[in-house]
């Protein structure tokens, strides 16, 4: 069974409508040749502060830092980051061949800087197999080509935002009360989100009367951005503590819930941040709808099932310190990682640009894979 | 079906080891007549400092702020402060009727310092009774009754938490990964603890391999307090974020789960601090064991079911503010239940000084209160 819409959505935010500005608050990276800018996402929401990037290496760092965070927008800081890479190796070594080894030794250093989100390795991968595929070509030409690649694939996945937000807002009745868990918006992609792309369609329809936000520990991103980036639209949110959604759908509370992914198998196993697992078994025990949305960048269908996903583990003091401050006692272990997976079997149906897809996933992921193939 | 002792459980700590004093730094509450010292768990474990109080209204005022806090140390605070209540009210009125007025109005103030936990309110009531009963005796007479009943509910409360924790580590095989969810430990309790009980004795046992504890959003009672405890006296002790334990029992690490409670009506349903609810739901689809370690002072027979129990809910910096940092963005919504109710059907066994209480619990929890009545 798959889900796999055979005609637009009908909607009252048409395509035609597309694109709307987000605000330049809400707006993770822009390319100001020839600068990467990001917007520093660990001093929000107190302060607004723009960094500006010319080094392939320090966009790894703010990657791993989490300057810029979310699968799809780390996937495209690091496609501008590989602009960086190539006019480095490029000033190093004149001939196409030493040029590109480096290149690809700056790729693994881009792709180690997170290891979950897959969307990283995609960007990064699908940069270096344009620089091979213009290896002969001079410098500035390959280096052009990145440029306009990279922006290519950020106004791909505005144009994708945008769509999932639309099919996912069909799946929703009137005055719904959504879940989200983590920062799956604006923050995190190139345009409007993913989870929340559906949040602003939903709530531009009337179909989302409120929003409660998981804080998401121990980075907060629910809190620290999704909070943020809601109550800057003047959409209704509620901010509580991970702990208390089963709580909320225990009363009824909850109509829907829609999240975010940082790597999909090809059976639709799910990794997204630490908590949504939880999250997705309590959802099942009180039937409330579990939702995932993502562009098909952040699927995997070299894994045939979520076990093998790389799940990071950070650094202790992200539990036991905020913004500095002890909150343990020293000499206690801490397990801390930054993702979990989520069986198939949790999840309703999964949002795509390219419809939403349901059970069984093996063979929706595979038809939506098939199909995007052939509209290229 | 019950499980109901008939006989002690063979264990290597004997009652007649009891009791074993527990180290200042973790006692919450000392009588040092005619002050009531309690341990500021506000500033844990970064700073431990005592308080020193002499008027109920005061005590009152440091259960709200939870200077003291855990459902049995809660009750017990309010048994010392009904001595000064009783010793204020006298001061005022000599005639025993207008006294006892006044020390009622003064037990209602310390009843409303925290809704749901319901020890609270059986302490100040059996110390209202006890006045009641005395109340033509020498105003000196009462205030010495008073106190020595204090004194008397506190060793009870240590020799029940004693022998939760034999009966609680009877159940368990040895090098046991156990799970708990915020404190409810030496600091919450007038001894040993209710789950840490159990954990102490485990783990004095050879039965308890590690504790994992839920850092228990949003006061981080666990990253504050359990661990705090846990580490002191070397017992090895991981922290994680509540939304981690789902992930952990995906993974097979928990071998069962102990939390205490703040107020189980008849039929089983238990009130414990927000997060528990959520951790039973994931423990069942998992099928770890969760056990719930109680006092009969805990227990409510007057409500059939947890529906009717009283949630209180506590303020929004809580939520958006760790030590005075801001975390979310002004104008956000907060949702901030301090409890939850798990119902009966999630519990695997309720763990008191009476035995191990199994389902059908409205008939289990019935017997435990006859056979308590029994035994006065």
């Amino acid at each position: 069974m798959s889900l796999y819409p055979p005609t637009p959505c009908s909607t009252s935010l048409s395509a035609s409508s597309f694109p709307v500005a987000m605000p330049k608050t809400l707006v993770p990276l822009a390319w100001d040749a020839p600068k990467l800018l990001l917007l520093d996402q660990t001093c929000l929401p107190e302060q607004t502060r723009w960094l500006s990037y010319t080094q392939s290496e320090a966009v790894a760092e703010a990657i791993t830092s989490m300057v810029v965070r979310g699968a799809p927008a780390i996937g495209l800081a690091a496609a501008f980051a590989m602009i960086f890479a190539f006019n480095e190796a490029a000033a190093i070594h004149s001939m196409a061949l030493p040029c590109l080894q480096l290149l690809k030794e700056k790729a693994d250093a881009l792709k180690a800087s997170r290891p979950t989100a897959v969307n990283l390795m995609w960007a990064v991968d699908k940069q270096l197999a344009l620089a091979e595929t213009l290896q002969n070509e001079p410098v500035e030409a390959i280096s052009n080509a990145l440029e306009a690649n990279a922006l290519r694939l950020l106004a791909q996945d505005q144009a994708d935002n945008w769509q999932m937000g639309l099919y996912g807002a069909a799946l929703l009745q009137a005055n719904s009360r959504l879940l989200t868990h983590c920062n799956a918006g604006a923050l995190a992609t190139g345009g409007y989100g993913t989870a929340l792309a559906v949040v602003r369609a939903a709530y531009a329809q009337g179909k989302c009367l409120k929003v409660y936000a998981d804080e998401t520990r121990p980075r907060l991103q629910g809190a620290r951005l999704t909070a943020y980036e809601l109550v800057a639209e003047g959409i209704p949110t509620t901010l509580i503590c991970d702990n208390m959604a089963a709580s909320l759908m225990q009363k009824g509370e909850v109509d829907a819930i829609f999240v975010g992914a940082d790597r999909i198998a090809a059976n639709g196993d799910t990794a997204n941040k630490i908590g949504t697992y939880s999250l997705a078994v309590v959802a099942k025990a009180h039937q409330v709808p579990f939702y995932v949305v993502a562009p098909l960048s952040t699927f995997d269908v070299s894994l045939p099932t979520g076990e093998s996903i790389p799940i990071e583990e950070r650094h202790d003091s992200e539990v036991t310190e905020i913004e500095g401050v002890r909150l343990a006692p020293k000499g206690v272990s801490v397990y801390n990682p930054a993702f979990d997976v989520t069986p198939a079997a949790l999840i309703t149906g999964m949002i795509t640009p390219v419809g939403v897809l349901q059970p069984d996933y093996n063979s929706s992921i595979a038809q939506a894979f098939k199909a995007s193939a052939a509209a290229v």
